[in-house]
């Protein structure tokens, strides 16, 4: 494993216990040695549920699984393990899914259907799932609601660090609580859903607020991260209510009274999606990307992606040289409008262009200073409307080619 | 400068000289030390001239002058300069290349839209055009029919070779000749262009003719080959007529007295095509990616596009690791139509996915010991069509990293 991401926050956060959330987690020997590979979140009866997932041709059985439990809204437990992504494996991929979810629902009581199985790691290879089935007593046997680490590390791959984010809300002036945990490293270009992530509030919400809220929380966080521009076959999102709360009675996501709870529900969510690029493969930076004066939000995000997603931009990021020319090209490529000679491109807050071309007198030492930091922050006006977005990516060093020429091996 | 890519051809290819075409080249100072960055392209009085350029929103200063000579259709001389871009330079930029235009004119005698004007190199930097007006002189003292590869090499940047083509062909017998030469290796994933490319014929053909089957020929050549994803601001394709040639009159592309001349053109394209792949930056492998199977051509290029841009299947191709299912993944993220449980990936000719899943017993050996070689063949059919597309790509290596984490300081 890799060492720790200097990108990293200095701990996990600590996550008081959730009312109706328990964790446990375990080995099951299938790749790992030595670290727990295996993850079982169990809710209250009568929780709820809401996901977002992958938008890959290729999704995998536990993705094809969840999406039709997150139709019926209902959850008593997650099971996750990690090393093996069950992709792309067949009738026994889908078989080892529904074998996973059976096992479960019979140590904790309950339908299948409300087992959440989620999986990453190598693409096609079959899951030994008895491995996965013999560990399950165990775990159910140590379910504690103070366990949030051991199921934050439990669920990594190629992560260097566990990821988790906490905050606290008030609805209709009860006090309840938002936390969760996320994994991902490589194969991060979400696309309506993210990695792994699970959240959990003890709030009592009905699926279709739960949908709603993710909705609107997803496209400015996970879905503005990128490390590779490739998009996952697994990519999990599941927002997850024991409803143990006793706030007054929520039937929409409109609800005023649910106007905290949105704000540090998205706060949560942009987080652990930030934590996921700090924790890219190979990364040395956090490089946050604003472009505004696009077409529409839509269209600056696209833009900003081209950029986060530019090769050519991210090593020169990793070299700390200020080469803003590989980010015009990068706008140009975007395939949405820009007017060339309003471009206006910032780094570090020192502005660089200025009607088609370097502003007279730049002075590069404050940009070539900035691109030695950790933190880099690059704006770009694209001087046509008023759209805006924030994307962020990583650096493109040697450590992403060491890491994805050796994963599998 | 790098030490010559491992997949570069033996040598520059013998090309006769041309009825109607010289050449010359020099040194202008502006940026390199001990090499040509200039070369100067004079064709006869008569010449036709059609082009392809970049569809970047952030289009270089002589790209906007070539699209207008292109639409003109005449041609007499091509200047090109290595090292400084000549984008986003602003009206300077706009002057540097009307300056350069004008100073060729009146060495040959023609008007300033008969001069094709070219850079590539580093973005944003003002080019030093005196320098170029100061060694145009020489240049045209020098000019001779026999100076391909003296030509073909004062236009490199990072390229670590000269790359040249030639085909001899027939129109309604007459014997004709086909030649060019072009550069490229990073930000290479052109888009109804290339980076430069220059091709000659002595055939007698009109523009429209020439536009005509430009647009045929790139589709398939220099759209189908990406290094890093990353669009060119400077892409340019000529195609260049002298007309001395003593064939019959040809008055449109679908004249069936052009057919030969027609695939040798395409042969001469894709023949430049691969080599700029074969010199993508830090490539150490060749990579051939034919999908079949799709909804139509395009479809199959896109989702070959996908899989030759993943950075992944790039990463796992470098370090020789059979991981075919992060072809898979690529697949799956490139957004158009395919059937999961018909998807059949074959590596080096081996099948290695059928109905879902892995082959039964599928055997690794003879797949890694096929990604060893410099020349790597994947094949994925998709099934759900017939549309069919080949893209060529290269590994992504440290080379890559290094290349362009130095490239500009």
């Amino acid at each position: 494993m890799s060492a720790r991401s200097p990108l990293a926050p200095e701990r996990f956060p600590a996550i008081p216990p959730l009312p109706g959330v328990r964790f446990a987690a375990g080995c099951t020997g299938m790749r790992y040695r030595g670290r727990d590979d295996l993850m079982l979140a169990e809710l209250a009866p009568g929780s709820t549920a809401a996901g977002v997932f992958t938008t890959s041709k290729t999704a995998s059985a536990p993705v094809l699984w969840c999406r039709t439990s997150a139709r019926r809204g209902k959850v008593r437990a997650i099971v996750a393990n990690a090393g093996n992504a069950n992709t792309f494996t067949g009738k026994d991929g889908e078989k080892a899914v529904a074998a996973t979810a059976a096992a479960t629902a019979k140590l904790l009581g309950c339908t299948a259907a409300d087992v959440f199985v989620v999986s990453t790691g190598v693409i096609g290879v079959k899951l030994p799932v008895d491995m996965v089935t013999a560990t399950l007593p165990k775990l159910h046997g140590e379910l504690r609601a103070s366990a949030w680490d051991k199921a934050a590390a439990a669920i990594m791959t190629t992560d260097t660090f566990p990821k988790g984010s906490c905050a606290k809300a008030v609805i209709g002036g009860v006090p309840v609580t938002i936390a969760g945990f996320a994994k991902g490293s490589g194969m991060i270009a979400p696309d309506m859903a993210t990695m792994l992530a699970f959240v959990f509030t003890d709030a009592k919400l009905p699926a279709k607020v739960l949908a709603e809220l993710l909705k609107r929380g997803t496209g400015p966080s996970f879905n503005s991260i990128t490390v590779d521009s490739d998009t996952s076959t697994s990519d999990t999102l599941l927002l997850c209510a024991s409803g143990q709360a006793r706030h007054k009675k929520i039937a929409r996501a409109g609800d005023p009274a649910l106007a905290d709870f949105r704000a540090k529900l998205n706060a949560v969510l942009m987080d652990l999606a930030h934590q996921i690029v700090r924790d890219g493969e190979g990364a040395q930076k956090f490089v946050a990307i604003t472009v505004s004066g696009a077409q529409n939000p839509e269209a600056a995000r696209r833009i900003g992606m081209a950029i986060g997603n530019s090769p050519l931009v991210k090593t020169a990021i990793a070299a700390a040289d200020a080469n803003w020319g590989r980010i015009v090209a990068a706008v140009g490529k975007a395939g949405e409008k820009a007017n060339r000679d309003k471009l206006a491109i910032r780094i570090g807050g020192v502005q660089i262009t200025r009607g088609g071309s370097a502003v007279p007198g730049y002075d590069e030492t404050p940009v070539a200073q900035h691109m030695q930091s950790r933190e880099i922050r690059i704006e770009v006006d694209v001087g046509v409307g008023k759209g805006k977005a924030t994307v962020w990516t990583c650096d493109l060093t040697h450590g992403y080619i060491d890491i994805n020429g050796s994963y599998r091996s």
